[in-house]
């Protein structure tokens, strides 16, 4: 920080915030970022920007936003991505001015990344509040990947690996949750006391893109 | 700290805190504590040593420590006090022995303390969770003063003066919570929600005395 900041009760200046909902496949990332839309939970939520076409029922700018090869190129060419990663041959990523203006408005911002690309927006934005969710156990783990139905053994095996890979990684966040099973409002409730409880700091955070 | 100390959700050992509530005089912290109390908030509240007489009603060892003047004077040679005061002439102080046996039975242990004392147990205890409870402005602090209907007039303009001082050692805190005139509830919940995100901290602080 360049300067020495302190939160003025008397004279309060909001510091929006940039959230990340992080942990393995199979923690229930998805299910807390869906429960605070569902509850209207006053954060912008990122939308990630796509090159693959929209399936039936997706929404521009909703589900994603859909942009050419080219788009996403000349996105990248321009540092105009917080993070992003090719899944199944298709980019992701997620626009840094979408981000931007939210937080120019003073609004927090919240994202959802797999472990790695949490890592990523931490570097690029050292303010950031990163939240690993976390199984209670492997063997938890591995019974959620199993009633998913999506993925063979030798899969759920491999998604084990990287879960475990992925805890090494524990010390680059500051939060972590563990998200019990059909526990899932006490989980959300948890990270919606880590948002409130940031904005208590008297150092506040402050993140600049 | 000397090792670098990760908490693993895996096997979760629970490291206790030690919350400070403080703020000016009339800004709610008995209040505030009196209310967690009332819950049965899952914290050891910390009992002051006293030097002074008990007053009708007084129990030794819930209200204060009851204590003689030669043996406050022991506890304070044996450096067996976390902070102490002289307050009209009489000794107040808070027993390190008792915050220690709490905290080694992993009980969060809170207290309430004036300024000067939070930034004295900072000082011993780095570690140490320091919540400023705020007014929203001196308008409502003084106001709060008045209703108390306990100091004259020049005795609340000092009181004004004083937390205008303690205002400027707001930085020395971690957290500030504007206890906003008939919203304790919120205040108290606010102080719930940063003690249970603490305890969400991939780097836990670790409190010894």
């Amino acid at each position: 920080m360049d300067e020495k900041l302190i939160r003025d009760p008397y004279n309060p200046l909001r510091y929006p915030l940039l959230i990340v909902i992080s942990g393995p496949s199979g923690v229930g990332k998805d299910s807390v970022v869906q429960q605070l839309q569902k509850q209207n939970y006053p954060v912008h939520f990122v939308v990630t920007a796509t090159s693959r076409p929209p399936r039936p029922g997706e929404v521009h700018g909703v589900d994603y936003f859909f942009v050419s090869d080219d788009e996403f190129e000349a996105l990248i060419r321009n540092a105009e991505l917080l993070e992003h990663a090719i899944v199944y041959g298709q980019h992701k990523g997620i626009p840094k001015q979408q981000v931007r203006e939210a937080l120019a408005s003073g609004k927090d911002v919240l994202m959802r990344l797999d472990v790695q690309g949490a890592a990523t927006v931490k570097r690029m934005a050292p303010d950031a509040v990163l939240v690993f969710l976390s199984a209670s156990s492997e063997e938890e783990l591995a019974e959620r990947l199993r009633q998913r139905h999506t993925d063979t053994e030798p899969q759920i095996q491999c998604r084990l690996q990287i879960a475990r890979e992925e805890m090494q990684r524990l010390d680059e966040f500051d939060y972590v949750v563990v998200n019990q099973d059909s526990h899932l409002d006490e989980t959300v409730d948890q990270v919606i006391r880590i948002i409130k409880s940031e904005h208590c700091r008297v150092h506040p955070r402050r993140v600049t893109l």
